[in-house]
C-alpha cells in the first residue's frame, strides 16, 4: 500500500507522534511506503511531497510543531483543487491520504471523500471542539499548560491582592477554560457558551472579597461575550478569512471589574504558548492510537471515515457525522464548576 | 445532609482534589456538613475524624498525598468492626459515608454497604486497574512522572550505549508501563498480562543494535515475569498481607540481557515518584468530579454505588461490581504499542 | 534575640523560603523569638504582626507568594513614618528588623537604617538588577518560566511559518529577555539597556527568511525602545508612583516587522506568570542561604548590611551600595548573545 | 581557523549546548571551520570525525544527550596515544582542540597540552566537584530533577508514614545531596565529605517522631559512608576501572533505621534520571557561555586552559589548577544546611 499523509491548520501538541505512528504501522507492520505532503493541503494540491522512512521520524514523537509543515487553507480554494489533488494521489499511486487537522481540514477532507478519493481522517484541535470524538490530542497538553500558568498566577494575585483575568483558547467552546479553571481552582470560569452576566460575575468576585479573601482569578475564555445589555463591549471584527478576531476581553473584563469593585484588576493572555512544544504524555499515546488506527482503517478500506475516541476504544466514524457541529461545553459541565465559584 | 469522607490505601495524587469537592459541593451547594476521619478506616473504626469546612481545605487543590492522613488495613480486621463503624456512623449522625481508595477499600467499603451502612466510594489508583471506570484519578500523574523519567533517560542510554531497563508500578497490571512506554518511544514494554520470553525480548532488543543502533529503552512493569523456563527467575515471596514481594524484575533483566547481548545494559528503578506529588490537570478534574458526584449521589440516597468514568461521563456503578476483577490490559491494546518495538 | 520579618513589593519566587530560614536559623539554632509584620512596611507602620513559629512556616518552602503578605509602599510614605517604625519596634522590642525587597524596599530599609534601626536587608528581585549581588532568588524561576514559554512557541512559529515577538520583563535592565533569549535560542534579543535600530532589527530578521528559514523568535524585555528616529513609538507614560507605563512593545514591534517584512508576525506578552509559583531549586537554596546570613548577621550586630551572593559565598554589603545604581547588562553580556542572532 | 570538538565521560545536560555554542561562534562570527570527533577521545585517537556547520547544530540546544557522541576512557590508554593524536590534529590541520568533560577529561586534556597540543578544555560535571569553576552546566539540572523527585516523594512519605531514604549521585562530593536536600527541605542531609555517625542520624530523624511529625526525608549521597564503627556497612568494592562500585547506602541505611527507630523506611535510588535529558535554563546559558568563551581563547592562543565561572564572568584557569583537586562541600556550607535537619 502507499499512504499519504499531510498536517494542516494550527500548530498541536501531538501532530508528529501521529505522523510517526502512521509511518511506524505502515512501514515496520505492513511493509507500506508512506509519504509526506508538505505544508497541508497545499502540498497536495502542488504535488510537493517527500518520501517518510523510519529515519525520517526517528526522535520526533515528543516534538512540537509538524515535520510536515502545515498551513491554513479555506475551503474554497481547495473545492476548486480537486481534481489537482486527484491527479497527484494517481500520479503518486496513493492507495489512502490521511489528513491530520481540525475541523476546516475535517471538512475538507469529506470534500475530497465525497469526490471518491480514499480519505481517512485525524482529528486535530487543542480546543476539544470536534463532536464524535471524546477528546482530541493537544486539548490535554493546553490544559495542562494553562493549568501551571495558573498554579503560578495565583500566588501573584495573592501577593499584589489582585483580580486576575486569565484569558484562555477557544473562541467558540470553554473546554480549555473550564477544565483549566476546575483544575487550578479558579474563582470564576467564563466560557463563550454561556454569555456572562456582568452584574452577576461581580457579585462572585465580590463576594470572594467580602468574605475576607484578598484575590481572585477568573479564566475566560478568548471567545466569551457579555450578555447583551449586560456591559459595553466591543467587539473584534471578523477578519479576511471570516474568522472572528480577537476581541480581548480579558482586557475589557478586568476595566469593568476593576471599576466596579474598587480593586485592582489585571488581564494576563496566555496565547500561543497553549497550543505549541512538547504534547503530555496522554496527548502522545491518544496521537500514536489514532495514527495506528488510521493506517489499519486504510487497510480495511474505510474510507471517508475518521479516527475517534470512545472511552478507551479508537473507533471510525463518518467524517460527515464528525463536521456536522461543534462539542461545546453542556450546562452539566459547567454546572459542576460551579462549586468553585 | 452529613456526610463523612476518608482515604485509605497508598499515597495517589487527586487525593486532595476529591476531599476538596466533596465539601466544596456539600458545603456551598447542598448546605451539608462533613466530617473527615483521620487515617483511613482506623478513623472510621476508632471514631477519630475532625470537621471539614471550606477553610480547612483552602489550597489543598493541587498538593500531593491526603490532608486526612491514610492507612493500609487488611479486610479481616475490618470485618471485625463492622459493629463499630455502624455505632460512629450513628453516633455522628452520618447519612453518607464517603470513602476514596484502592481495591482493597472499595471491598472494605462493600463489605460496610452489605451490612446497611450508608456508602458511596471514589475509586483511586495509579495503576488503572479498576473494572467499571474507564480511568481513575492518579494514573495520568503515575505516566507523567514516568514518561518524563524516560525522556530524560533516552539522552543518557544513548550517550552511554546502553540498554536501561526502566522498572515501572504495576503489580498486577502494566497499564503505567504500556501509556508511558507508548508515550516515550521505548523499543520493549513488558507487562504482567504476558509473560515475556526472553529469547523474544533479547531477539528485539538485539535486532535494535544489528540496525546500527546505539542503545535501547526497555520499559517493565514490577511485576512482570517470564515466561516459565524462559530465564532462571528469583521471585520475591509474599509479604504478611499476602502482597507479592517486589521481584526485582528490571535488576534481574538488566543482568540477562547484558549477558545475552554482551551490551552494558543497566536497571533504574522510578518507585514511589510516581505516586506522590501535584497532580496532572487531568487527575484534578477528574478526582473533583468524582467528588462532586459522590456528594449528588449520596443525596438521591444511591448508596453501594461508586463513582465512575465512562466516556466524558460521570456514571456510577454497583461497588459489587467494580470489585469483581481487575482491569488488566488487553491483547489489543498491547498490540498498538507492537509498532514501537 | 528578637526578629522581625517583612515582605515587601512584588511577588518573587523564594519569599516564603526566605521567611522559613530566617525562622528555621533563629529559632531552632539561635533558641529566638520571631515575629512577621503583615503586607510589607504597612505592618512595621501600623504594627500589624503576628509570631511565627516552626509551625507556622512549615511546608511553605516550595510555594509561591509570600505568607506575610505584601505591598508596594512609596519612600515618601515610609519617610514619614519612621518615627511609628521606630516606636513599634522599641514596643516589641526588636533587636533587628529583616526586610525583603527590591529596590524600593532596600531604599526604604536604608532610610530606616540610616534613622538608627537595626537593620538587615535581604535582596529580592525577579529582575536580576539589584548592583552587589551576582543574582538574587525569583530571577532564576523567571528565566526558566520565560525559556519554557519559548521553547513551546517555537514550534508553533515555524508550523505558522511566523515572527513572534515574545515580551518578557524587564521594566529597566534586560537580564530575563537574555537569559531566557540565549536559553531558548532566540534570533534576535532586545534589551532597555540598548536602544535597538529598527532597520537592523528588520535586516537581522529578515535575514533569516532570506536563508530559508521559516519563522522567527524575537523576545523584547518590555521596557526596551527604539533608537530615536528609528520608528515611530508609543510611549506608556507614567503611572501616580511615577513608574514608566507598559508601553506594549512587543505589539509596536510586531505590527512593524510585520509590514517591513511581509510576514505574520504576532506579540505574545508572557506577563505575571514569570513572576509567581513555585521557585526552582535554585532560588530556594539562595533564598534558604539569604535567611540563615540574614539572621547570622543580626547576631553579629552588622545592622545597615543587605546579604549577597559573591560567586558561591553569602556575603554582606552596605545597604547604602546596594541602592546606589541599577545592575545593567553589560555590553559583553550582550555580545556573548550575538551568536545567536 | 579550523577547530575540532569532542565531549567524552558520562551523559550531561548541556553537552549539545556547547558543541552548537561553539559552532555558532566560530563559524558566524570568525568564519572558522568546525570539525567534530565521534564518541570523545576515541574519535580522536582514531580520526573518526564529521564537520559541524550550522545545519548540523541546528534544534540542538534543548536537547539531552551529546550529538557526537561520548566514551570513558582510561588515562593510560590515552598516554598511549598521544602520538596518533598529535597525528591526527596535525593531518586534519586544526589550530585548537576543545575537549569538553569531567575530571578524567580534563587530565587527558592537561596531558595532550603538556605534549604540545592547541588545547582548550570545557568542564562538565553533573557532580559540581571541579575545583577552579563556581560551577558546571549539568549541576543546576541535575539538583532540579532530584528537588522535583523529593517534591513528590514527600507528601507519599507522609501518607504512608515513613522514614524515605532518598539516594541521589555523588562518589566524591555531596553537592547533589546538599542542594536538593536543602532546597526540598529535608530532614537529614548525608554527604561523603562527612562520614556519618548512624546514632547521630537515628537520633535527628527520631526527634522529628517524637515531636508528632509522621514522616522524614534522608538525603543521601551515593558515595556517603557510616563513620567507622557506628554501623555494619557493605562497600560494594571497585570496577576495572578502578571506580567504587555502587555500595547501595539508601539500601542499608533504610534497613538500620528501620530497625532501630521501629518505624517503615524504604529506599529510593534516583539513578540515572538526574544525568539526561533537557537541560535547565540556567544549564543552556552557562553551557553557551562556555562555548563562546572556549572559541574566544583558542583565537587569543589560550591553550592549556580551560573555561571556567567566577562569579557572574567567564575567565580561564590553568587546566594544571583544574584538575587538582576535587572540589568538596566546605564544612560551612553543610552548616548552612543544619538549619533543615
Amino acid at each position: 500500500m502507499r499512504i499519504g499523509v499531510l498536517t494542516s491548520g494550527g500548530d498541536c501538541p501531538g501532530l508528529n507522534a501521529v505522523i510517526r505512528s502512521v509511518v511506524h504501522r505502515a512501514v515496520v507492520d505492513h511493509g507500506d511506503e508512506v509519504i509526506g505532503f508538505h505544508d497541508g493541503w497545499r502540498g497536495l494540491l502542488e504535488g510537493d511531497h517527500r518520501p517518510l522512512d523510519l529515519e525520517s521520524v526517528a526522535g520526533i514523537l515528543a516534538t512540537g510543531g509538524t515535520v510536515l509543515g502545515s498551513s491554513r487553507v479555506r475551503p474554497e480554494d481547495l473545492r476548486g483543487g480537486v481534481e489537482r489533488a486527484r491527479e497527484h494521489v494517481a500520479a503518486l499511486g496513493l492507495d489512502a491520504v490521511i489528513p491530520i487537522g481540525g475541523e476546516g481540514t475535517l471538512k475538507a477532507a469529506r470534500l475530497l471523500s465525497d469526490a471518491g478519493l480514499p480519505i481517512v481522517g485525524v482529528p486535530k484541535t487543542i480546543d476539544n471542539d470536534i463532536a464524535s470524538t471524546d477528546v482530541t490530542f493537544g486539548f490535554d497538553t493546553a490544559v495542562g499548560v494553562a493549568t501551571e500558568a495558573l498554579d503560578r498566577l495565583k500566588t501573584t494575585a495573592e501577593s499584589h491582592q489582585r483580580v486576575l483575568i486569565v484569558e484562555v483558547m477557544g473562541r467558540h467552546t470553554g473546554w480549555i477554560a473550564l477544565q483549566s479553571g476546575m483544575a487550578a481552582g479558579a474563582h470564576a470560569i467564563v466560557v463563550p457558551e454561556r454569555p456572562f452576566d456582568m452584574d452577576e460575575l461581580t457579585a462572585v468576585v465580590g463576594k470572594r472579597f467580602e468574605a475576607g479573601k484578598r484575590f481572585a482569578i477568573v479564566v475566560v475564555a478568548e471567545g466569551a461575550k457579555p450578555r447583551p445589555g449586560s456591559m459595553e463591549f466591543e467587539t473584534g471584527g471578523t477578519d479576511v478569512y471570516g474568522h472572528e478576531r480577537f476581541a480581548g476581553v480579558a482586557r475589557q473584563l478586568a476595566v469593568e471589574l476593576e471599576r466596579r469593585l474598587d480593586k485592582e484588576a489585571r488581564p494576563v493572555i496566555l496565547g500561543h504558548v497553549q497550543r505549541g512544544g512538547t504534547p503530555t504524555a496522554y496527548d502522545r499515546v491518544l496521537a500514536t492510537r489514532f495514527g495506528w488506527h488510521a493506517v489499519e482503517a486504510a487497510h480495511r478500506g474505510a474510507f471517508g471515515m475518521m479516527t475517534a475516541l470512545r472511552g478507551t476504544d479508537i473507533t471510525l466514524v463518518p467524517l460527515a457525522e464528525a463536521t456536522e457541529r461543534l462539542k461545546t461545553v453542556p450546562a452539566e459541565r459547567y454546572a459542576e464548576a460551579d462549586c468553585v465559584l
